[in-house]
């Protein structure tokens, strides 16, 4: 009996996602294996992490997306390593066969060996990530509210986000909006307006991805939001009370209770589990190493796809870790797998198309490369937003997002800065005790 | 000095924010003091719970309510005990001051001195209970999707909800929606549709509070909706696997795994500790005893309301755990401290003006009294729905919430049926590894 072949897909992502529905019409059933149920559109999880979407918003369970395609399935499952010679996955509680596999199993925060540091300066990964993070952010007003002495209180009013990259600036962004315009009648015996914004960046320049004069009016436009960008600044100790900032000028220590790390990523430790496997190597950060058809060396039936693989793009450069790069091989590789065995030519190459490339800086300001042509301020934005709301299109969550974004821009206010969870706040006197001190 | 008097609110529910809102004018300084940062909707939470909607669609930060009331700040915090002859409430961190104080701190579930149940069949009351029956309510199906076994597929798919009142109602009417629409198309190895919902009560009658020819008339629609409602039942045992049931009949064990518990209530621990402090009792179920002027006897400057208070209506019964009580009494006790020591006149008692009860019972269906006036049906629903609209006009979630609740309806979707937290799922084998099985 010739068994119809069974396409394992390992992560829900963009480009585990863009595999599973390209092969909707392919004569292969399908397993879509994801630690969550819900596919996660990440380039929102800042404006979750700052209250300005729900989870729900961002998250679509990947049943539903997948629900009409009768050779898919959805496995919610943990996996936990590989035998390729069996072609196997070990998950945390069974296994699985595969005839092809995809590992889209995406990246993880790297702390570049400092990995104490996670608990004192949390990433932004996971919608997990985001709650703590949101959590973090409007605790520290409650306790600076509450905090008598100027010089814990100032503390707690402190922000510095570790890395000027996409996710640094767009979180600095939303911290600068929450501080001058959400919490601006909130408090009585703070002014969230002097919250302190710090970005930290060890490159010369923040969005440093992006045309140097790109770079530069970028810059521009997040110091007219009054944060702070120190470049060329490494960050040499985190505690729970400060950070140690070094720059060429000597060090600097910095007294913040809340410190967010925006500053590196690595390939999920699967990319590892599966180069052992294989008998490879992975890179310095854990990628996966793939041919230019995006398969594993000596596998021609094990693709890796999006953040998790390194991938050359046409100028010898590794392609960079955004969604229309995943997306992109995604459909490559569903096409390749679709035509195996179908006929002889030889497939032609991966190669990215690049469309462009655009991040957020705050309340209604963006960059934007596309082409050659850049763009930064409100066009760039309002670019920014068309773009986002076009690739959610496929899922239902989009008009929700459009009203809640129209209320939040038109009134300033967040509604989701609910704290969930039990972090306590932990603050010696209630000022309100003195009468002289109400507003 | 004659300094400003100290009103020191306690809970953010309906009771407590409507004595804070409605001091706006008064010469005095108000502290609302509540665990949470927000205020939340009970009446929705039950959507919560099964993925209607975000937790944020019905929680709306308490500092953006009253940013605008200069003589109030909201203080997040503990309440740990009361120094009544001091006038002093102790927290966690500190202690406050107060002259006029109000306990308006509510309920939580009661287990009927069964609290090693609490863990095994969850109540609701919080959002972190509508998030932990979420998680189990999703991850049962998911791991009947995975369950070779037929019997203990069988348990992941039985949903037993304890108690028949309008909590356990709406709970099992969701379910029923959830298993027969939502999940319809989502699953390969299993039916949703299969799903067993159980309504245990222990009275002859679900939502007894209801004059009978209601409670009949509604435990009708609620059949319909294919749940089983088992009357003149008690649980006599409830463990990890299975349920023990108590009739006249005997005693029957059906195998589950989703055990909800909507049966009982307490007052919060809050209503012991002032009553000790005072030197009175509370009642079994731990409220405190109030006057017919709101009071705690013996302290006029210490007034409880809402459902951490028994205050007996005109027919000498206790006024039932409604919102519309709390506001009533919110109201009745801003207005006696706002005329505290303006004239001699003696202040009436309070009475609660009943403007009926309504509950609904699963998809487009609701039970409602308006005075002597009955309905059950769509009817009701649209009452049940334009009612509680209404209520949470003063918020800004309404318009989120009518869009949310109306694409929902169309399309039977649960968009936020998302899995958050980190409860593991465990099963022993994938059944995809048996081609014979996929759809």
């Amino acid at each position: 009996m010739n068994a119809t072949p069974h396409v394992v897909i390992i992560g829900g992502g963009f480009g585990g996602l863009e595999v599973a529905r390209r092969l909707r019409r392919a004569a292969v059933r399908v397993t879509l294996v994801d630690r969550h149920n819900y596919h996660l559109f990440q380039p929102l999880l800042y404006q979750v992490a700052t209250g300005g979407l729900s989870p729900a918003n961002i998250a679509t369970p990947l049943r539903a997306i997948v629900r009409n395609q009768a050779n898919c399935e959805v496995l919610m499952a943990e996996v936990t390593g590989f035998d390729v010679g069996a072609n196997k996955v070990r998950l945390a509680d069974g296994e699985l066969n595969y005839d092809v596999l995809v590992v889209a199993a995406g990246a993880t925060h790297s702390y570049f060996g400092r990995n104490d540091w996670e608990p004192l300066a949390p990433g932004l990964k996971t919608l997990a990530d985001a709650a703590h993070i949101r959590r973090r952010i409007y605790l520290a007003f409650e306790a600076a509210e509450r905090e008598l002495d100027a010089e814990a209180r100032k503390a707690f009013l402190t922000f510095v986000v570790v890395g000027g990259g996409p996710t640094g600036v767009e979180l600095a962004g939303a911290l600068s909006e929450i501080a001058r315009h959400t919490l601006k009648h909130d408090f009585r015996h703070i002014n969230p307006e002097d919250a302190r914004i710090m970005v930290v960046e060890a490159a010369p320049h923040i969005l440093a991805h992006y045309p140097e004069e790109l770079c530069t009016r970028a810059a521009e436009k997040v110091r007219k939001l009054g944060i702070e960008i120190h470049t060329h600044t490494k960050v040499a100790e985190i505690t729970p009370d400060h950070v140690r900032l070094a720059s060429d000028d000597g060090e600097t220590v910095v007294r913040t209770k809340t410190v967010l790390w925006g500053a590196g990523v690595q390939a999920s430790p699967l990319g590892k589990q599966l180069t052992d496997a294989c008998g490879l190597e992975t890179d310095r950060a854990g990628h996966l190493p793939v041919s230019d058809r995006l398969a594993v060396a000596g596998h021609d039936n094990i693709f890796a796809i999006g953040d998790i693989a390194t991938c050359l793009g046409s100028d010898g450069k590794p392609l960079p870790g955004l969604a229309s790069v995943a997306v992109q091989q995604g459909k490559y590789v569903a096409d390749a797998i679709g035509s195996r065995g179908k006929s002889s030519e030889a497939i032609k190459p991966f190669v990215y198309n690049d469309k462009g490339t655009m991040a957020t800086i705050g309340r209604a300001a963006a960059v934007a490369q596309i082409g050659k042509r850049q763009f930064c301020g409100f066009f760039a934005w309002l670019l920014w937003l068309f773009v986002h709301l076009m690739l959610i299109v496929q899922f239902q969550n989009r008009l929700l997002i459009l009203i809640q974004w129209a209320w939040s821009y038109a009134t300033f206010n967040r509604s989701n800065r609910i704290i969930t969870g039990e972090t306590p706040v932990v603050v010696e006197k209630h000022p309100s005790d003195d009468p002289t001190k109400i507003a």
